[in-house]
């Protein structure tokens, strides 16, 4: 061993002792004959006293930032004690030492607040990885997936790995791919999930497996979004949705209490995702805070489960709202007092491109009871009341309304209800809210193709009573307008979303498991029955054999681990991560590679002429 | 849920209760107008019984093998109790069921010992995992897993995920390639192991790095080998060789405790490389039994440093040993009265291709003292007694020798050392010895290509004391057919492998942690500056910035399981393994893809065409 303790272990109570340290010299400080070093390792920093003689050698051998350096001396108490580190009571006072490497002057100082910026650091990522903000998400990683797996092994559940090398079935996102040189012109495809395996574990008896495990989607990169991201991969089997919701929010308060020392003993909401479309404009709410979307005209649910409202602000003369689609207001608590130049601000963030609304009408709820309205002329203070009413505004609120069509005016609301709490403060970063939402849709309509897809997977199945809506109807949109009509539209599926703060942290569904059943979700999906053999022909086989009922989760382990690390990035949650051109910068990978390689896999490049 | 209890978890205690179980119909027997089924799930058989009433309901929808049952009843005594199954006391008196599932006649039975060849046991994997001896196998895995996570993470390691999608680095194994869309005409690689990155992570001061991690090799495959196999990577900064043997022989002792109550007490023995080559003829002796290798001539080790004993056997007129590259020779215990037959037959097993020799040489070493032999006409008693003390043999022991090239006579006496411990059973399946083997040669020479190439891998150090042997040597070979007077030959490596029961069931060295002997190491390796710079520009940067001394090492998990498990098969230990041509025949995988994909890949299909 080149230490006998770490650089953050040493105590008062190890004074007079002789120990032997090892690593990276964090600072150096001079003081006339005497130089000071704070050495670091990942533990912590312990201080260095080099006394005179020493000193000399140091002269010869300076040290620089980064050196790697091993010290042998004696546990001294210090005189000025810095409290702010553990081992801040103590120095060692060097009796020798040994300089194990050298280091080149780092590109960016390896500090939390570092001077390098973000390619600088993903280049030379070992040396961000270096810096304790950069660390402390790395162990949290750990503790989270440390509590996962005791959790799991707790409730009976076994690691299985499934394999990485499996067959190409596009439906979905795209396939990572991989050429075989022993099966020329064929390919594997990495797995975008162990979905399909782990429902054959099922069939084969193991009832509750799971995995920690690496899956890859070649998409075109979002910000944060990572070619290959890892998953909380679960199932259960003999279980209906109610077993699983259980079981799972179970994990993820065994993840609070082990990671945050957090008691989340309350029970988890659940929310329809009817309710959270309609009272927040998104299927992840973050429920931290209140301000709940009004729906001042049309139902979003054109299936019209909720009753429409536009009598409210129909036919006052006010063409906007009148025209609009869909008109949707909050009340943005104790804001009534916003200067014009607030309220232009926000309308200016409104209009901005990613949200992309033509104008904000506000409605200012005085805390004296009367009203004061951007759109005065054409609402009566009665019209203002009732509207006000129906937004659940108090005295001192400010009502923002958004009108447009529907799709972008809902996301606009939630973008700008999302916007307010956290300028007033209501998304606490160390609160921690869990939300379920149950009961999506089985089906979204893809315009393009004019066809239905699955919204989960082809893998879900529908509420049980919704089962002989999808198999008494067929498929077909005549009119592609109106595909909303379509029986189908209102199927739900036994899906359901874990959302934490609110992002979707985790998604499952109850399976299907009778290959009739699962035959016709793929003839309903356009597959033809010679498709759907050729890419799921060893699930629909399994399902003759005996497949009990069961169902599973999956929870995105870098997003979790960045939202409890506080943090809105995965990226920093990932050891070596790849920028937004799926490009590992420090590597430079992906290469060329050699044309020997190519021959033996009998491929070669098709590379489009660029104009 | 659908069920109370699991099948393996009633006892006489329960007697009385109300239970529902669900699980798979494994027998169905009836007696008139009783019938008996066996419920079988993943954790036991239990015994139902259907009375008179609930039969008649049978006779409708008669149950079949592997059907999904779900039934609920009452808890009873049997009257005939199973000693042999743990709830063999009890059975269900059952009062009502549901087919939760039908089953087609599964095309093998789910038993211990299957009526299924191979072949159909791979293509219907998921009723072959049904099977118990599967199942367990499995179960083990899991729990070998899960005692290396808990040693490690007692001992201070993380869990850090390193990348799939890495750069092609040709050196040593072959690469599976991924075709970029996103760089069109560049490819990631699937990692054949994270070598790189945990050294970098070493350099980034996470001083206990471990992974349970998938690696990839694009190989011709062998009997047992697979292209995506296991590891248990693991690494160490500021270590010593001596530190990394007593971590990994906890490890191991830690699995025998955890996972098959085997208390290994003792310390694991070391032997130097050329002591096991030289004792056992083999790198990965199996010392469960001794039976050493006498080497009746030539050292094989050319360089020297064990002197040669061919004046027992030279100049004795018998020309196919004074004409034998090496001659070798193993002393059988207590086989001295073997027939003709018996020496027959062991003649024929060294002369099959696969271990290819001419001929073997026996003296039989008397229960009186005297000697017989099958070259009695060109070496007296005394020349028989000489060699007979000098291959260990006692009185009542057969020597056996065998005389030939010495790579291939060294292996064929190894071969049939382990083919007769086997037969004389002491290879014996209860028995676990470790041993790690050590000192191994840093180069290997590569006739094909007149180089040198690495023995362990590029990155691990020479012995601190043979570095400047390295250093100061140019790595150039002059006359290929005396390789082994070149220098290098006698560089030792800080290598180490651990060997079990005759397997080597892990390996790793300490690590180059300076960029100038690095880059001397990929020089001697043939490798030009350039070339070096683009493989492994990203380490020798790192090596820059404060690397520490670091080694490691790499278990491979699949086959750790399979010794463990009693088996010489690592494909019964893999949940989805491949076959010996890389497919996984119940995917169907590889397969052809659509030739979008390929377009969008810029790539296209070259296949050579066949005569």
């Amino acid at each position: 061993m080149f230490r006998s303790h770490t650089c953050g272990e040493l105590r008062l109570q190890n004074v007079n002792s002789q120990v032997t340290l090892a690593g990276w010299v964090q600072t150096v400080r001079k003081f006339g004959s005497i130089t000071f070093v704070d050495l670091r390792d990942r533990y912590g920093i312990t201080q260095l006293l080099f006394g005179e003689e020493l000193n000399a050698m140091l002269d010869e051998n300076p040290l620089g930032r980064e050196f790697v350096l091993q010290v042998t001396g004696i546990v001294s108490e210090r005189s000025n004690k810095n409290k702010n580190i553990p081992t801040g009571d103590i120095e060692i006072n060097v009796e020798s030492f040994k300089i194990l490497n050298k280091s080149a002057v780092p590109p960016f100082t390896i500090q939390d607040d570092t001077d390098g910026g973000d390619d600088l650091r993903m280049k030379y990522r070992f040396l961000d990885l270096r810096r304790n903000a950069v660390k402390k998400n790395l162990e949290l990683r750990y503790a989270v997936n440390r509590a996962t797996r005791d959790y799991l092994h707790q409730q009976g559940f076994m690691d299985i790995e499934t394999p990485f090398l499996i067959k190409s079935t596009p439906e979905g996102a795209r396939d990572f791919v991989v050429p075989s040189r022993m099966n020329p012109g064929q390919f594997y495809a990495l797995p975008q999930s162990p979905q399909t395996f782990k429902q054959l574990l099922m069939v084969s008896g193991y009832d509750r497996y799971y995995q920690i495990v690496k899956c890859f989607r070649d998409e075109d990169l979002r910000a944060d979004r990572q070619p290959e991201f890892t998953q909380i991969d679960c199932e259960m089997a003999f279980v209906e949705q109610e077993d699983i919701l259980n079981m799972f929010e179970g994990l993820i308060k065994y993840i609070f209490k082990a990671v945050k020392n957090i008691d989340y003993t309350e029970a988890v909401e659940r929310m329809t995702w009817e309710d959270a479309m309609w009272n927040y404009g998104n299927d992840k709410p973050d429920i931290r805070f209140d301000m709940k979307v009004a729906n001042l005209k049309s139902a979003f649910n054109k299936a019209g489960s909720i009753v429409a409202t536009g009598e409210l602000i129909n036919g006052a003369g006010f063409g906007v709202f009148d025209n609009a689609e869909t008109v949707l207001a909050i009340a943005v608590p104790g804001a009534s007092e916003y200067t014009r130049k607030q309220i232009d601000e926000l309308t200016d963030w409104v209009k901005r491109p990613q949200v992309g609304m033509q104008g904000m009408v506000n409605i200012k709820c005085n805390a004296d009871g009367t009203f004061k309205s951007s759109v005065d002329k054409f609402f009566s203070e009665d019209k203002l009341k009732a509207i006000a009413a129906f937004a659940n505004a108090k005295p001192g609120d400010l009502i923002l309304i958004l009108a447009g069509p529907e799709e972008r005016t809902r996301k606009a609301i939630s973008d700008l209800r999302l916007e307010l709490g956290e300028r007033l403060g209501l998304r606490k970063k160390n609160e921690y809210r869990l939300l379920w939402v149950l009961d999506f849709p089985l089906f979204e309509y893809a315009e393009e193709d004019n066809r239905w897809v699955a919204r989960h997977h082809p893998f879900t199945s529908p509420k049980p009573s919704h089962i002989e809506v999808m198999i008494n109807n067929d498929p077909v949109i005549e009119n592609a307008a109106e595909y909303l009509k379509h029986p189908y539209s209102n199927i739900k599926a036994n899906a359901y979303d874990m959302v934490l703060n609110g992002n979707e942290i985790g998604g499952g569904s109850i399976r299907i498991f009778q290959r009739e059943l699962q035959e016709k979700m793929f003839s309903a999906l356009g597959m033809s029955k010679e498709e759907a053999l050729h890419k799921f022909g060893f699930l629909l086989g399994a399902f003759e054999y005996g497949a009990p009922p069961h169902g599973g989760i999956a929870f995105g382990f870098d997003r979790l681990c960045a939202i409890l690390g506080g943090s809105e990035s995965i990226r920093d949650f990932i050891a070596f991560p790849k920028n937004n051109s799926g490009r590992d910068v420090m590597l430079d990978a992906p290469a060329t590679i050699d044309d020997k390689q190519l021959q033996e896999l009998q491929i070669q490049l098709d590379l489009e002429k660029k104009a």
